[in-house]
């Protein structure tokens, strides 16, 4: 008897499921029509407002009904990320991995490629610190290892960051991971559920949405502009969120544009987050080359946060993949669990080579010197070109605009390497801005220099200049 | 004109949406009555047979409907998730953290501890290969690489794979991880969309089952039991496949048993894998660990496939977080963007150390005699208590059974340490083993004949022997 009780509710909701679909079918036949429609009238495919206002209204139905707003939540996010989809347009199939994998093909065929593309410094790590990891392995420091890192690198990170701060930090802040990428991975990981949302500040480092993608989630990107000189609009940024966003991710001095978030800004952004009860995301791995004054999440803001550090940049220590997140006690023990149950631990000997970098406080001057250097020969040698630009404030990158608009920026960039050797990576992959390209300091003055003057060739050559 | 129609539009769009929502509802009201029948069956909330039907159905009819199959999968997931969440209930106990923590406390405080629990171990890394890494470090080998190692490594391993098993792999079949944990989390969000299922062979080390979990599947355990000889039953195996299930992954020797797969049984379980287009994730990370003849996935079977292989046991280089996969080139590919995504490559320096240790044949065969001569010591040891256990074919565990049932194991392992200083590993932790514990052959001979000993006392003491 009960059975056959099952067997009817299971084929009923069966059935139920299968009404479902047709009625997914039938969105999906309006988002096309709301498509064509938007294209003729020029509008833009993905309208945060528009889909906040409708998600609000379904979360409030469904409250009505009974329906746990985390469900209606997820139910929204896909149909909204499958409505834009099929209102988008396909376009450009060459991508910004053709120019660097091209651009290794053609150095292994013995020409002179100038690395203006790559967010890799060439600075590489200080002697004390090689000397530093080469001993402890001698020393076979190599076991398994709290998950969060050596309690002693833990303890003197927050020591420091109290100093440098003036926050309130202990080591059971502070979790140790295999560089600032994992670092993204974990805090979007820990913080957000497939379905929830995820505000990012265009232009971005590629990496957040791919990650925020990858969790499951959906990233809405709020546009900045170089005419408002990259500054947020905090009135967009507000608009943008809805009953499903979780998170913002700021990321100053900002990778690509060079911008440092003024300190207002910050301030209305964290209390906008607060507000909404989001967390914010500092990736602040460029903190240390910043060239003027730099605000960061750890000046005592009231907020939920999640911090980004890395030894890559500060320390030239790329390669050694490690860095470190700061963030309240229970969001680190869901992080600790994670590289628990995926990594074990950061490589010990790796970490006595970053303990040992943070007694070297003269280093990450040094090498933002360098990098202030670097930015002025960019700056003088771009001033030369067709191009508008944002003064960077720090960072490693300018994020010029090409004064002739409507190109193919990717189909550019790769004639640019064919023909003259140069690398540069095309602005779509930042989140859409095509008119745009990024310059990275990674490469000496010299290579900087001559990259430019060879892309002003380019231009001219090109009758783009 | 156009703006009223894209007014229109959009409130049919939240017409359908709501359509959408009281369907829902409806869904859940049936799920609900569902749970009901199931626990006045006595059936388990969780039914995956049902479950993958009733994907595979809708997919099926959204394919015919031109909806495209991962938002089907995403809504199905949505829907399953919400459908078990309403049926089941909650529970909790005491873990086996418990007791990693409290063995660390107790060491803290000055008390000696018989680490019998670990599965690391104590062999650290051959000199030479201490030298390779220190001498890369001062040399600066440390930049972003390849995110599938370098190519000299992946090289290497082909080929030694290739004189060992006889099989044909190329560079382009390796891929280099930081550790075997990062393998198996590689292989599994590779191969498993949430929702799908993997066949584990219980008992299995508990990372199977939590990473599964993680990546968004579900874990379906195989029993094996002691009086069979842990041998797999492949008529139970078969008859857990479903629909929704990808993947098998096999780890032999065996964690925790020791038990090496028989040829007829691999064999048989291939056969399987490959009518059902299932992949085999073979965790082979105990292989150099083997005291007579065992099989390899690479033995030439026809059959998807990916290896799981690791520095840390064969080599001892725990610590060093360095590992590799073997699998088909496009599963390679796809593994390779995660690691670009999530850590950009192992860190250069460690890749050294790897390619050095591929020079040395006699340290796995050195390491390989202590394992054998440890597990002597055990075997003898244990004979005299009162449990029973398979005489391991391989690997660095035993898996004993307490011959007086219907204790607590996670319990008694506490106590044992509270009075005792002996940490061991409750057999619950491997897939519902109570009756069982693992004893790990990570610590010296005489730690091992030590603890054992002291097992022994206490389950005099405790009337249990």
């Amino acid at each position: 008897m009960e059975e056959a009780e099952l067997d009817r509710l299971r084929s009923e909701i069966r059935e139920v499921s299968m009404e479902i679909l047709s009625l997914l079918k039938r969105r999906q036949e309006l988002a096309a029509k709301i498509g064509e429609v938007k294209n003729r009238l020029g509008l833009e495919i993905h309208q945060p407002e528009v889909e906040g206002e409708l998600r609000t209204f379904l979360v409030k139905q469904g409250k009505l009904m009974g329906l746990n707003p985390r469900l209606v939540n997820g139910l929204a996010t896909l149909l909204f990320k499958d409505s834009t989809s099929i209102q988008q347009k396909k376009h450009s199939t060459i991508t910004h991995m053709d120019i660097l994998r091209r651009g290794l093909e053609l150095e292994r065929a013995g020409f002179q490629v100038h690395h203006l593309e790559v967010g890799e410094p060439d600075l590489g790590a200080p002697a004390e610190v090689r000397e530093a990891v080469s001993s402890a392995v001698r020393q076979g420091l190599a076991r398994y290892g709290d998950s969060r890192g050596l309690p002693q690198l833990r303890k003197k990170i927050a020591e420091q960051l109290e100093a440098k701060f003036k926050t309130r930090l202990g080591p059971e802040n502070i979790l140790v991971v295999p560089g600032g990428r994992f670092a993204v991975y974990l805090a979007l990981k820990t913080l957000v559920e497939p379905g929830d949302e995820v505000i990012l500040v265009d232009p971005s480092w590629p990496m957040y949405r791919q990650c925020v993608d990858f969790v499951g989630g959906r990233a809405v990107g709020v546009k900045t502009s170089l005419e408002k000189g990259w500054r947020p609009d905090t009135t967009s940024l507000e608009n943008a969120i809805s009953p499903a966003t979780k998170a913002i991710i700021l990321n100053y001095p900002n990778n690509p544009t060079g911008k440092s978030l003024e300190k207002r800004d910050f301030e209305e952004i964290v209390e906008i987050a607060e507000s909404k009860g989001l967390t914010i995301i500092s990736d602040e791995v460029y903190y240390d080359y910043s060239f003027g004054a730099q605000s960061s999440i750890l000046d005592g803001y009231d907020v939920k946060y999640v911090v980004v550090q890395s030894f890559s940049k500060s320390f030239g220590m790329t390669g050694y993949r490690i860095g470190y997140l700061v963030a309240g006690r229970e969001t680190v023990d869901k992080m600790a669990s994670l590289i628990s149950l995926m990594i074990t631990c950061v490589p010990e000997f790796i970490q006595y080579g970053a303990l040992k970098a943070l007694e070297l406080e003269e280093v990450p001057k040094k090498y933002s010197e360098i990098m202030r250097s670097r930015m002025e020969v960019a700056v003088r040698e771009l001033s030369r070109l067709p191009v508008d630009f944002y003064r960077p404030d720090g960072g490693m990158y300018v994020f010029p605009k090409l004064n002739s608009g409507g190109h193919d920026m990717v189909r550019l960039a790769l004639e640019l390497l064919e023909s003259k050797g140069v690398a540069i990576a095309p602005g779509s992959i930042f989140g859409g801005y095509d008119s745009f390209f990024r310059i990275s300091l990674g490469a000496s003055e010299k290579s900087i220099e001559r990259g430019i003057t060879l892309l002003g060739e380019f231009l001219r050559e090109k009758g783009l200049a």
